[in-house]
C-alpha cells in the first residue's frame, strides 16, 4: 500500500482544475499534486507558478513522483508520456480513451513488465464505474452483452432534437457552447469517441484486444428531418448505441451505430449528456447504470476514484484475457438497417442482402456487418444516414414492465 | 493473494445451489466448495452425501477451509457462525442483511482484529454492486445522498397493484408463489428488509454505524384501495423508498417509508423485483443503478463476485468511518406525509405540526421524523397507512428530461 501519493499532472483544463480543487478539499485521500505540466505558456494560472512546468521531463524524471495523471488532448503525445512514466516505474491514471483504445495491448504489457498500475475509469462513460464493475463484479460470469449510450455530446444533440424540436445545427452549437462537444465534433457525432470506449469495455468484458479500426462506427452527422420524422412516426427516438455481445459460446460481435429505440426500452430515457450502460449476464440478469458522461466534474470524479484505488495498489487484472477459453470476434453478423440516401450511387455503398421496406429516399433491409466495416471510411464521408432498426439487438429490450419470469427455484 | 479458496458453505437453498452450479461451471475463479453444512436431514440432496454435514464444527474447525460462505436464514445462528469463522482466521462472505445490520460494529472490529475479510455485497440490493461502489468509487467524494428501492418483494407487489390492477392480497400471494417474499412477509412489506440494507449502505456511505432499531421503517402492509386511488388521481405511484441523505455539512438523516413517486422520476420505472439505487454526489452528480434485487441467481452473482474478491485479499476499508470529520445522525427532520386512518385514536398517533390537506379518512401534513421513530412499533402494528409525499426528498427528482445545467468550465 502506497502511504502517500505524489502526483505529476499533465494538463490543466477543466478536468485537471476540478481535480486539483477536489484533492485540496478532500481529507480522505492521501495524495498531493506536486507538479503540473502544461503546454500553453500564455495562459494565466490561478495557482503559484512554481507548481507549473512546460517540460514533461520535470515530471517523468522526478523520482519523488509516484503517480502520473494524464489529462491532455493529444492522444499520441499522451501515449509517449504514459509509456515513459510506466517504464520509469510510475503508475498512471488517464482519461484518454483514444490513447487507451489504440494502444491497449501494449499498455497491458507495460503494466505487467514494470509492475505498475494503469487505470482509466474516466476514459469510459464518465462517472459510471463500468470498468471497475466489469473487472471485479462480473469477473467470472457468463457476460451476454454490454451495451448502451457512451457519448454524452451526441446524446445531448439527439435529446434536443427529439425532445425540444431543435434542428441538428442548433443543437450541435448548443452542445459546443456548453462544452459537451470535442473541438472536432466529428469525434463525438461520428461515433469515434463512443467506439474508443466500446473497445476498452470489450477488452474488460471479453478479454479481447480489438483495434478500434476493426470496429464499425457510424454516426449521426447526416441525420435529417426526414429521419427524425420517420422515427417519430414509428413512436421511436434515435440514439447512438454501442453494442458488445455474445453470439454464441465462442464468438462475440461489436459495433457503434445510430439505432431506433422504443419507449419501453431504458435507453429511450437516457437524455442529454447522460450515458447509460446495460449489462446482461447469466446470473445477475439485466443491470442498468445511468450517469453523466461528459463534463469536468463527472470525469474528475472518475479520475479521483482511480487515484484512490492506486493508494490501495489496485490493478486491472484483465481476467478474461487470461482465461483458457478464448472468445473470437465475428463480423459475419446480419444487421437490419434503415438507410437514407440522396443518390443511387451512395445507396449502392450498402450491400443489402434483403429489403423489407422502401420509401421515398430510404430503404430498410439486412446487411452483413463485415460489409459495412470494409467501407467504414467511405460510409462516414458519404451523405448516407444509416440507422440500426434494433431488431437483432435483444439486450436493448430492458423493458419498463418486464414480463414475469419464473422464480429461480 | 490466496491461490485457491477452499470454501465451507452454510445453507443449501436456492442461492447455495445456484452458487454451487456456477462454481463448478466457472473456469475463471479458483475456488471449490469442499463442505456444505445443512440443517434439514430429511431433504434429499442432488450431490454426494460426503459433501454434506449437519455439524457446523466440521467447517469451523477445518483448517483446510479458508473461506466461509454463509447463506442461512436464521440471523442469530448466522452471527454465531460468522463470528466463530472470523475468530479462527477464516474470511467470510454472507448475504444476511439482518445479521450484518444488527452487528456491523462488532463485525468490523472482528475483521480488523483477526485480519480477515467480511464481504456482503449480496446483502444489499442483490446484483447491484452498491457496497463496492460506495467503498471504492465515492471514497472521497461529498456524497449528498443514497436512496432508492431496495426490496424486490414489496416492489413486485406494488408493481402488480399499480400496473396490473391486482389487489394487495392477490399480489402478495403471487410474490410468495414466485419465491420473492420471505416466509414472514412483514419483513418485506413492513420495510424491515429494506431498512437493514439502508443501515449497511449508510455505514459505507457516511461511516456511521446506526443500529436498525434507531431507523424509521414504515411499510405497505396497510395499503388500501383508497390510497391507490389517491395516488392514481394525482398521477403517481407508491413505492417503498429508502433515503440516506446529508442535511448539511455535519448531519445526515435516514428513513424507509412508502413514498409517492411521479412519472418524471426514475424510481417510477423501477418495476417488479428490480431494485433501483440513486447516488447523488458533488462531482459525479446523479447516478442511477437498476438491477434485480431478489431471486437465487442475482443474489448468487453478488456472492460469486465477493468470493472472487477474496481471492485478491479485498477488504472493505470503511474509509469514511476513519476520517476525522465525523457526521452525525439527525432525527430532527420535518417530513411531509399522507396518513390514512380508520379511527381518530390511530390518527392521533401521528403528531402533525401542520396540516395542508384533509379528506375523507386522510390527512396530509408535516411531522418530525423523531416523533414517528419514537412510535415506530405502534405505527407498524396500527392500521395506519403513512406515505411520504416526496416533497422534502430532492434527490428523487432524477428527471427523465433534466433541465440544462451550465457546463463545468
Amino acid at each position: 500500500m502506497i502511504s502517500k501519493l505524489k502526483i505529476g499532472l499533465f494538463g490543466f483544463g477543466c478536468v485537471g482544475q476540478g481535480l486539483y480543487d477536489v484533492l485540496s478539499k478532500s481529507s480522505g485521500i492521501k495524495a498531493d499534486i506536486i507538479k503540473i505540466c502544461v503546454k500553453d505558456r500564455s495562459k494565466s494560472r490561478k495557482l503559484p507558478m512554481e507548481l507549473f512546468t512546460y517540460d514533461k521531463n520535470d515530471i517523468l524524471n522526478n523520482s519523488e513522483i509516484n503517480l502520473v495523471v494524464e489529462l491532455i488532448d493529444d492522444a499520441d503525445e499522451a501515449f509517449n508520456i504514459v509509456k515513459a512514466a510506466m517504464t520509469s516505474g510510475k503508475s498512471v491514471v488517464t482519461a484518454n480513451k483514444k490513447m487507451v483504445a489504440n494502444h491497449l495491448s501494449e499498455l497491458v504489457e507495460l503494466q505487467s513488465k514494470h509492475n505498475v498500475s494503469l487505470l482509466y475509469e474516466a476514459s469510459s462513460c464518465g462517472s459510471i464505474p463500468i470498468i471497475r464493475t466489469l473487472e471485479e463484479y462480473y469477473d467470472n460470469e457468463l457476460l451476454y452483452s454490454v451495451s448502451g449510450i457512451f457519448n454524452g455530446s451526441s446524446n445531448y444533440i439527439l435529446s434536443k432534437i427529439f425532445n425540444e424540436n431543435l434542428d441538428y445545427a442548433t443543437a450541435l452549437k448548443q452542445a459546443q457552447d456548453l462544452g459537451f462537444a470535442e473541438s472536432n465534433p466529428l469525434l463525438d457525432v461520428g461515433g469515434f469517441d463512443a467506439k474508443f470506449k466500446l473497445t476498452i469495455i470489450a477488452a474488460h468484458a471479453y478479454g479481447l484486444f480489438i483495434h478500434p479500426d476493426d470496429i464499425l462506427n457510424l454516426g449521426i452527422q447526416n441525420l435529417s428531418l426526414d429521419d427524425i420524422d420517420y422515427a417519430r412516426k414509428n413512436g421511436k427516438k434515435i440514439k447512438l448505441v454501442n453494442v458488445a455481445r455474445k453470439l454464441n459460446d465462442h464468438e462475440i460481435t461489436i459495433h457503434t451505430m445510430p439505432t431506433f429505440v422504443a419507449p419501453h426500452q431504458y435507453l429511450y430515457f437516457v437524455e442529454n449528456e447522460y450515458n447509460g450502460v446495460i449489462v446482461e449476464a447469466a446470473f445477475s440478469d439485466k443491470q442498468f447504470y445511468l450517469g453523466k458522461g461528459a463534463g469536468g466534474h463527472p470525469t474528475g470524479s472518475a479520475v479521483l476514484s482511480d487515484i484512490s484505488a492506486v493508494t490501495y495498489d489496485y490493478k486491472y487484472a484483465y481476467h478474461k484475457a487470461s482465461q483458457d477459453k478464448k472468445l473470437k470476434y465475428s463480423k459475419n453478423v446480419l444487421l437490419e438497417v434503415y438507410v437514407r440516401y440522396s443518390s443511387d450511387e451512395e445507396r449502392n455503398l450498402v450491400p443489402f442482402e434483403s429489403i423489407s421496406e422502401e420509401g421515398k429516399g430510404y430503404s430498410i433491409g439486412t446487411v452483413r456487418l463485415e460489409n459495412l466495416l470494409n467501407k467504414n471510411a467511405e460510409l462516414l464521408s458519404s451523405k448516407l444516414f444509416i440507422c440500426n432498426t434494433g431488431k437483432n439487438i435483444p439486450m436493448l429490450a430492458l423493458q419498463v414492465n418486464e414480463p414475469e419470469k419464473a422464480a429461480a427455484h
